[in-house]
Formats: C-alpha cells, structure tokens, sequence
C-alpha cells in the first residue's frame, strides 16, 4: 500500500509537470491543457445542434440554480450575425469572448467586402483565435478556452453546423450534441437523425433528446431553442412551450 | 497513519501545481485560482439585493472593528452612475478598482453617445476586465479580483439587478445574497420574495434578513442601505433608522 | 515524530507554494505576499494617531540604535502636503517611495485645479499606488509596499486621520495606533478616547500611551510629534518637552 | 520493489527536467519537444505520397469518428497552390497554420516575382517557421507543431515530393508515408515503388497500401486522394470511387 | 537523527523559497535578498567615518591580496562631487555604479540649479536606485547592490555624515563604522566620540581604530583617509605617514 | 541499496538545476547547454575537411535512411558563397540557419565593399550568432546552435579550413574531421596529412578515410565531395564515382 | 550512511537554490554565479603579465590539441587599440565579445575626442559590460562573462596593466598571472619581479614561469607573447623562439 501510493505520486508528478508549460507536448505527444480543457466541457450544460436542408436548429438545457435568477439572462445560445448562431458548453466568461471576437469578424467582413462572411470563414476565425492560446498576444489567452461551440448558420452553400473544440479545431456535423450529457445525446443523435427531418420534426427530436439527459422536467426556463432559416431567431418562451407540447 | 501523510502530502502537492500557473486548468478542467478567489468573498460581510417593480433596494453589513472607526468610510455599497450603483463583497481595494473602471465606461458612453448605458453593457465591461486576469493588459490585474458584486440600476428595460463573481460571469436576478451569510440568507430571499413587493417591503425583508445573519443588533453604524429608483441614492442614517424601526 | 515532521513539512511547503506568485490566492482566499507584508509592521516602531476638532495629533516612537546616530535624521513622520501629514510604520524607504508619490500628486492637483487636494483623494491615491504592486507597471513595486500609514490631514470637512495597509485598503478613524505595540495602544485609545478632547488633550493621551508601549524612557529625542492644524507643524524638541512634563 | 519504485521516479523526474525549457538539450543532444511531437504525428491518421514522372500522387485516411461528421469537411490534403498541394498527419490546426502560413508565401512571391514559387522554397519557408517554436516570434509558436507533412507539387524541375517533420527539417522522397500506419506503409511502398510507375498506378498502389493499414472498409467517405501533374486536384467521390473499384 | 536531518531539510526548503523572487517577503515580514545582500557587507573590509566641526573625515582598509598590486588602484573611498566624498565596504564594482550614479545627479543638479546638490538630497537619490533592486528598470539592478557606503559632505547646513545600506534606508550620524570590524569599531567610536573633536585628533581616532580591527600593520598601502572640509580631499601617502606617526 | 538509488537521484538532480538556466554556470565553471548540444554532433554523420595548397576539399557521409529518399536533397555541403562552402553535422535544420545568416552577411558585405568577404570574417560573424544563444535577440536562439560546421574558403590568404562548435568558438585548422566517427577519422588524419598533399590526393584521403568510419559501402548516393579551387564545386555523382574507383 | 546522503542531499538543493537567480546573493552574501563563472576560469590556459618602465609583457600558453590545427589562430592576445593589447583565460568566445566591445569604445572615444582613450577607462568600460550580466539589456550576457583579462597598455601615464574578473571587478597590478597556473605562476612572479626590470629581462622571466607551469616543452607553436611599448606588438614566431633561446 505504501509503495502504491509512492507509485502513484510519481505518476501525478510525471503528469502535472507539462501541465506547466501551458503548451507543451507529454512524451506521448499530448497536449494536456487542451485535454483539461477538454474536461471543462464535459462538466457544462448539454447542447444540440441538427441540421435540415430547410435551417439549422439548437437547442440547449439552461441550468437555473436558483429560482431567483431571471432564466432569460442565462444565454447560451447567441446570434453571431443575422445569418449565424451559436449554442455554447462550458465557460460561458470564455465563449463570450469568442462570440464577441467573431461578431467583430463578421461585421468587418460585411463593410469591407458587401456580402455577409460564409460561416465556415467565421468559424475558422474563432478557431485561429482558440489556437493561440498561450502565445502572449494581444487578443489571445493565456490557456486554452474552456468552452466548445456549435455554429449554426445559412449562407450560398444553404445550411451548415459545425462543432468546434478548445484545440482550435472544427468539424462540419448533420447533428452533433456537446456538454455533460453529450455521449447519450450523441447515440440518440445518430439512430434518431436523417437528411429529409423537417425543421419541425428537428425541433422535437432535438428537444426530446435533452429532455432524456436533463434531471428535471423541460420547460421554457430551462431550456432554450433558436434556429437559423435562413436567419437567426431564439424562440419566444411560447414558442419553446409549443414545441414541449409538441413531445 | 504514515501512508495516510504521504497520501495527503501527495493530494496536495497536485493542487498546487495549477496554482502556478495563475490561469490554466487542473485535469478535471478547473481553475483554481478562480476558485480560490471565490472563497476570498466567503470570508466577505454579507451584501443583499432585491428587485422590484419600484426600483432595486440593496443592503450591506458593514464590520466596524473598532469603536474608533469612522462607519462612514466603510463603503461597501457605491454609486457607479447616476442610474446604477453596487453592493460588494470580497476584497474593498478590488472593488474599488472595478467600479472606478465602470465609472470611467459609464462616464465614457454618455459622452460619446448622449445617453446613459444600459445596466447589463455596464455589468458586461466590469466583467471583461475581471476575465481577462493574469493576461499582463495595461488595465488588467495579475490575479483574479477577489470580490462579487450586486449592481442594482435602472435604465430603458426598467429596474434590473445583476450578481457578478470572480470568473468574469454574471447572472440577472430578482433578489441575492453575497458574502459569508449568503447561503442562509438566499434561502430566506426564495421564501419571502415576490414580483409584487413594494420598495417599502423589499426594504423590511433585506434589513431583516441581513439582522438573522449577522451576530451583532442592526445599527445605522453598522448597516448601509441604498436604492435605485429610478436613480441612485444611499440612505442617511436616519432613514436606516426609520427601516429598522419598522422592522 | 517521524509523521509529525512530515507533516509540517508538507503543510510548510503547501504555503510556501503561494508565496512564489506574488500576487495570487491560497485555497483559503488569502493572499499571503499582503500578510507578510503585514507582519513586517509588526516589527516596527509604534505610531499613534488622534483626531480633535481643533485638528489631529500624530505621535511616533523613534529608535535611536545608537549614541551617534543623529536623531532629527530618523524621519517617521513626515509633511506630505501643507494640509497633511502622515505618521509610519515599517520600511522606511518604502514609505518614502509613498509619500514623494503622494507629493507629486497633490502638488499636481493643486496646479490643475488650483486648490489643495482632498485628504481622501490623496489616501486613494496613495492606496491605488499600494494595491498594484506585482503589476509591472512603471511606479509600482514588485511586492506590497511594507508599510502601514496614519495620514493626518485638514480641508473643506474639517480634521481627518486616516488609516491605510500593504493591501491598499484604508479607513477612516478618530483614533489609531499602528506598529509593534499597536495591540495594547489601541486598547488605551478606545478607554480615553472621545470626540471632544482638546488638541492638547490629545498631545497628552498620545504621547503617555506611547511612554506605555516603549522599552525607555520617553525624551525629546526618541518620539516625534506632529500636528495639522490645519497645517503640518512638527514640533520642536522644546515642544516634545513641555509636553513630555504635562504628563 | 520500492526501491524499485523510487528508481523509476527518478528516471522519470530526470526526462521532465528538459521538457520544461521548450527548446532545451538533454545531456544526451535530444530535444524532447520535438520528439514528443513527433509521438503526436504517430497517432495521427495515415498519408500516402508517391511521385511519378506524370505527378504526385496523395492518399490519406480520414478517421470519420461518427455517421453525423460531414466527410467533406475533414479535410486532410490541402492546396497550397496551384501547383503545390499537402497530405498531413498530426495535429490538423497546426497544419492549418502552416499551410496559411504556406498559403501567404506563395502568393507573395508570385505578386513580387511574377513567377510560381517553387516546391523546394516553399518547403523551405514552411520549415523555417517550424523550426522558430519557442523563439516568441510573432509568428512562431510557443511549442513545436505537431504535425507531418508531405508536400506534392511541380515545377520548373517537373515533379517533386518533399516530407517535413516538427523539427523543421525536410527530405525529398520518391514515396513516403506519415501517421500511425507509416511504418507498415514505408514497407510496401519500397516492395512496390519504381520510377517508371504510371500516375494510374501510383493511385492504384497508395489506395491498396492504406487499405492495409486502415481499419476499417476503403469507402469515398473515409479517404482523400489528391494529385499534382502538373495542376492541383482533389478528385471526387466518384473518382475515389473508381480507383477503388480498380483495386 | 533521522527525523533532525528531515527538520533541518525543511527549514533549508522553507527559507529558500523566499529567496527565488528577488523581491518578496516571508511569512515574518523579512527580505532576505537584502538581509543576504548585508551579509555581503560583512564579509568586506573596514570603513570609518567622523564628523567634526570642521569636517568629515574617512578611514578605510584596504585589503591588497598581493605585493604585486598597485596600492593606489584599490579605491575604497571615491569623490562624488567636489564637496562629497564616500567610503565603501561590500561589493566594490556595485559601489562603482552607485557613485557613478551620484556624480551625474550631482552634475546634472548643479547644471540645472547653478548651485551644488545637498548632501541629503545625493543620499537620498543613491537610496532611491538601491531601493529599487528587482524592478526591471533601465538603471535598477536585478539583486540588491550588495555595498554599504559612508557618504561625507559639506553644504550649506555644514558638515554632515550620512550611512546606507542595501535596502535603500540611509541614516545620518556623527561616527559610524561599517564592514567585517564594524561591530568592534562602533563601540570604539562610542567610546571616544564627542562633539568638539577637531578635524585632527578625529583623523587620529579613525586610524587607531582601524588598527585595531586590522590585522596588519597599519601602513600608507593598506589605509587611505580622505576629509570633506569643506571640499573632499584624499591623503597623499606621506599625509597618511603623518597620521600614522602621531598615534 | 536504498540509499544508492537516493544517491543517485541527488546527484541526477543536481545536475539538472544547471539545465534550466539555458546559459549558467556549473559549480565546476561549466555550461551544460553548450556541452549537451556538441552531445547532438556526436550523434550526427561524419564530415571531414582537407586543406591543400591547391584549395580545401570536403567530403561528408550521408545517411540515406531510406531507399525512397531522394539522395541529392540530403544537403550536408552547402555554398555560402562562391569563394566559401561548409560542412555539417548534428542538426540540420540548425546548420540551414546558420548558413542563411552566413550568405546574407557575405551578401552585404560584397554589396558595401564591392569585394567579397574574407573566410575569418565569415565565420566569426557565424559564431557571433551561435554564441548569444539564450539572449533573446531578434536573430538568435533560445538553445545552442546543436550543429558542427567546417567552412572551406578561399580569399587573399589563400585557401583556409575552419572549425566552429556550438560555443560559438572557431579554430583554423589543416585537417578536420566532426560528427560520430570524428575520433577515428581525426588519428587517421594525423597520419596522412601533410601539407603538400595535391588536391586530388586529398580528395582520396577524405573519401578512404569516411569509408573506414561508415557502416555501409561507399557510393555516389552516400556520401558527398565539395572542393574550394578557388571557388565552391559539388562535385557531380559521376564525379565523386571516379574518386571512389582511385581508391 | 543513509542520514548522511539525505544530509548531503539537502546541502546540493540549499546550493542549486541560488543559482537559478543567475544574480541573487546566498544567505552567506555570495554570488554563486560570478564564483562559479571564475571556476571557468581555472580550467584556462595560463597567461601572465609584466609591467616594465619600458612597457608591458603578456605571454600566454596555447592548448595546440591537435597538430592539424594552426597556431597562429589560436588567439589568446590581441591588440584593442593601438596603445593597449590584451591576454585572455577561460571562455575564448566570451573573450572575444569584450575585446570587440573594447575596440568600439577606444575607437569611439578617439573619434570624439581627438586623442586615445586612457587604459583605465578602457578597462572600466570593459568591467562595466561584464557587471551588468543578467539585467536583460542589448548588450549584457544573461550569464556571468566566464574570462578574466591582463590588459596591457600604454598612455599620458605611462606603462599600466590591468586584471580583471567575471565580477566586473578589476585591480591594476605590476605582475599577474591568469587561468590553470595560476596560483604557482604568482608565486614565482611575486619572487623574481621588481620594479627595475628591462623589458627583455621580464619576457624571460615570463616565459621561465609559463615554461614551469606548461605540462610539454615550449615552443613557437604553443605560446605567443606580445608587449606594449608603447605601441602593441605580437611576436613572431622567430621573435618567439629569440626568447626561448635566451632561457
């Protein structure tokens, strides 16, 4: 038992001194602050995003520790630009900062160019930000962001999602559940989702599925659900109660 | 009892290391030195808020050490504008860093745009500064600020109250406690608040719960009373006296 | 034995862990570069404040090491601007460094505005420059300023003594002692303290509680005192003595 | 076995010494950085290239790692430009940044001299920024990418293949593979490589060889092929398709 | 024994920690770099100083290691101006730096003011570089200046004998003795010094002491004497024979 | 056993202190980064130098590691200008850097001087570079150069052969061999040297000499020959084939 | 036997504590780093120097390691200005960064002011360079200058040698001797020196001692001296070999 808890020490020893450099690589290749970020995201609210090819809809579980808190200033879902959304997991401080880097993005891009920026150009500007963490620039952290996205938008190509990581990284998803109940979702995801759901049909698959992973019952409060078809739009909590009634 | 010391020796020696690094994430994706800043507030005086209809009532204890100190200069609740102004909890030096920041954003926005700032612009800009600790900014601190605030205010959307904390996060509420009384005094806010209360009661329940946490008899000396509605203003003693009476 | 050195050894090292950022939280919430810094005062000679409404009185104790040293050259109360003094405890060159920044800033205050600047605005001024250490900004240091202040002064609001600390945190007072026998000179001040001594009233007090708290016998030579009212006059060592022989 | 135990803490604590300095010698000449990167390229996905006198061919496995990941979107091969192309393993947003990085060169160079830049510069260009990690270079990183290239691309000098690894250096190769299948697929490319290959072969032979080292059933959906003669081109589905259906 | 060698251990650990930043304090309150800085002083030779009516004068040892060393080349005593002079035990290259410092603020003041600087003032500026240790200033060191200096002069105000040390703190006194005879040396001058010296029996009291505590003949080689009175003027070997032969 | 081990684990410890200093001092005087990073040399291919009073002759190993590499593009001579050529081992991407600096300099100076500059000149602004390693520059490393270099030239003295290593020392030597076979190759050179060798008879002492020192037969593929005469040759494969025959 | 490693243990990490500071004091008062740097120094080739009133002799031992190297470029004298040369132990590179600071500055001070700088300035501008390592400026080392210099020159004073050491401390001396031979070289120096030695007489008695403390017979090859009188000149090797004979 001792020489186990020796053993031990040594291995937490081994691990914790490249968690130093913020960004270094382990002797097995591994960035581990990205990994720890990584686990940050695990910790946070459920997200859902599902691709139509009539719009993009996400749906998020809104964690109302107190009945005192006014649910509609929990946002976890944000529009980006009139054609881009996003639903976000884990530091909600953190994906702030993203959002508000790729509103500038967007904006910038409209005034120099007259035409909106696709959503794969905004997402790979949030990545490129996400990337240089630890670089000691002007905009960027000094660890990685706590915080994984799901970006929903609608340009010339029609209507696209992706998920991005604390790496800097994104994938182009059908459908694609992030946050603490993210395997579950993800399996009732892929035997749930087809190309030809209607956005209707979408809505209620999305929210069905983060019905299963919540601990409570779903109401207006607790969750939010906005699509992007062709714009962005967050639903009223009427809107939300139809689609509950809808289960 | 031997192996049990290494153990613990062990356990600790692993915490500390995120410590170092001021911002980067433990394995299971936290950081600790916002944590550890938000037990700096734990050891805080307890600070309450109530939102009504009227206006946002907030109320202070103050810890007057000595007999010889001067209660004025304890200020645990500021004016931040005309339309908005704070209770704090935490570290008094840090906060008055913060709401100087905000004085000089709010004093900033009216003179290039003419108009007041909203409360939530207000409570964002405090909260970018607070996230960005340890990034070396010219503005920013090299630690987490260790203090939480209760920013009460009033502008187009009517009253509002918002809770910030160390993590560069905020919340919009009806009514919360900050500060080493705040579990037991947010469980009394859940009982006794309701949308419909008056200025008037919203005062009688602050003071009152505020008496049940704290281990000395209410005074004006030791309590600090201040309302929003529609603008800012901080009770003289006598008004606290005229509250407590009423108690 | 054996577990219990291994012990401390571990809790040793578990504080000292929070000593090498100078400027960050322990798990508790503290931060121990300021305490530490608190206890260098600890170690200081004892300087006591009273304030009057004919003006405030300061009293130190000097240490005069040696025979030869030249006593009028053991500054450790100092004019900071015509309408306040102030009153130290600690490093001494750390207060220097203080009190010329103070200096600067009413001297600047009163070519701007063309009027002396308020004994609160210079004691946030002072305590601005106190808070930041760690920052790497051109003025401040690189550790807590390791020393306390009692900043005596007069202007529009009539008398004020003020209180400040490493951390930056000031408060108000009537009455305060500060230094190595500031526990048992605090005690005496709130016994014979009251708001309507006279200034030579308070000469008296001060100067037989710091007879109490030093190891010799009190001379024109080993204490200080000054007083604004309502201007910075320190006293001559004729004037330490005939109010030496009223005790 | 404690001894044992401590033997190996040693050993261990020894290796992380030089891991802390990014870009610091072992007493044995390694620089571990790199080498631990280098471990990241080897669980990385496996990439192809072959040259023939017709062109290069590359072929890469994209790990599809759910139903719902739009295959297009990971992307594996990339244009630099028209005449230059990539295959990479590793770390893809680091890819990212050198093939931008790549991206910008080429077109400079093109604008400045009227010409293509050729393969051998850009290589060049794409390791020296490589080889910069640690260096706190606004550009360069503060670690080694962890990413392997394998760059297509013809000019004046007609066909050529280079491979770059994290420690920016580069070797001009007939074939070669990265990632994890790379030692398996070196093999057999030298069984089978011969300068008079067909460009038809090339596919048939990099097709035939990652099949053996994937997994998984060779679908359109789970790998790229990518050719350079004396264009860039990322073939379709259908074409993937067909030189599967020539296997 | 066992347990005394792990005690030992922890106690070196603990102290050792303060000392990695330059500039912080330990739990006690205390800066070691300086307190270490002051162990650098006592290892130095011996340095006197007096103060008469009729000037300063100042005695130093020299330490010449070898026969072959040219006496005249160890310069322990310096002129800063032409009416201040100093004596130097410690560090002599940090001692160089410092007076260098000091003659261009003396040259700079008489430049700017057409009158020469105060000695008070020259103090207080070599104070104020020493103070500043660890700051990363242009001219500031990175460690304290590991040197104590007797700074002599003569203004407007008279004679005047000033003694600092590595923290920055400078005192004014009648007599006083640094370096590794310091201790013997002060309670010679106690005994022995008295205000109404002349100029010419303190020359005598300086070099007897000195002997004393020197463990060499004393000769013109290994003694210098210089005197501010009122301008600075260093003993010529046969001034020194002179002093020598009336003891 | 035990306290072997712990022996051991001191001893390892305290030789690792000196590493993380990139440029410190050993107790014994000594800098281990520069001496780590000949260690990398000692890995590296062997090269070998010959001066004649014809011109000097390089003739270096390369590792073709794999028959797919393309031969030519594993560049160990490299011209720096047309009068100067060098060979390397240890790091090349390292030795790229250096050279580049290297051509940049001989660059400017023919463009300033309109004459070109001398092999001393050339190699001691390449060692001016390699000796600030660790200081930050614009222009230099954060780590030793881990690259050997011996630079032939030919200028107004006549033909020269020089020596650098990682210290960013140099010396002009006859004869020279470096990298992993350097110790047998250099007694070898002893013996066969002398200084009226003809050029081609060098040329066939380099190459019998590295044929000794490598594991595999000789070919045009494995090694390369570069000859100063007066100016920078590589000789072609045919070239180097026909020295291989005269052997 | 195991109390005693852990004892020894502790020493080694109270040592390495205080070099990692490269320019902090020990509790003793010590800079490990400049002791450490002057260890480097007792592993160089021995140099010496004479003053004459004829002029200045250096001779120096040159470690020839190989017999392929050429001697004449092994420098351990050179000239800095016209009126003043120099001889070298320790870190040959080093050397060269202050010889090339030396030589800007005299040509500086030249161009100025019309006339040569003085050999004292020359050695203090030198010494002033070497003091500040560590303090990150454009010039300094981040390490201790690991050489010490005999500087020989001629000026308005006539003949003067100079010693300095990596402390940037230096002494003007009549005879000294520098590196691995030191200490019986200065014993022999302090024996046959006297003030009334020809300038032939002191070359004699210089290479006498080097011969002593050389391990192999000198030679032309293996030393080199050089005098200044007034002007500085490097023998030739017959001029060399003219002394040897003369022994």
């Amino acid at each position: 038992m001792f020489s186990h808890s020796v053993g031990f020490s040594t291995a937490a020893s081994l691990r914790t001194e490249y968690d130093r450099g913020v960004n270094t690589f382990s002797p097995e290749g591994r960035l581990f602050q990205v990994e720890y970020a990584i686990e940050a995201i695990k910790l946070g609210s459920t997200a859902i995003g599902l691709k139509t090819k009539e719009g993009v809809v996400l749906a998020v579980e809104k964690r109302i520790t107190s009945p005192l808190l006014e649910p509609s200033s929990v946002e976890k879902v944000m529009e980006i630009d009139e054609h881009i959304g996003c639903a976000m997991s884990g530091l909600i401080a953190d994906a702030r900062t993203l959002v508000e880097h790729a509103r500038v993005e967007t904006q910038n891009h409209k005034f120099s160019y007259g035409e909106p920026m696709t959503v794969e150009s905004t997402t790979q500007a949030l990545c490129d930000l996400a990337l240089r963490f630890g670089e000691g620039d002007e905009e960027s952290m000094s660890r990685p962001f706590g915080v994984s996205l799901l970006i929903a938008g609608h340009d010339e190509n029609g209507p696209s999602l992706y998920h991005t990581d604390p790496s800097g990284t994104f994938w182009q998803c059908n459908a694609k559940a992030i946050g603490s109940g993210s395997e579950g979702a993800d399996s009732s995801l892929q035997e749930q989702y087809n190309k030809d759901l209607t956005l209707k049909e979408a809505e209620a698959i999305a929210l069905s599925i983060l019905k299963q992973v919540m601990e409570e019952k779903v109401t207006p409060n607790n969750v939010d659900i906005a699509k992007v078809a062709p714009t962005y739009h967050l639903y009223t909590p009427s809107e939300v109660e139809a689609v509950i009634s809808r289960l």
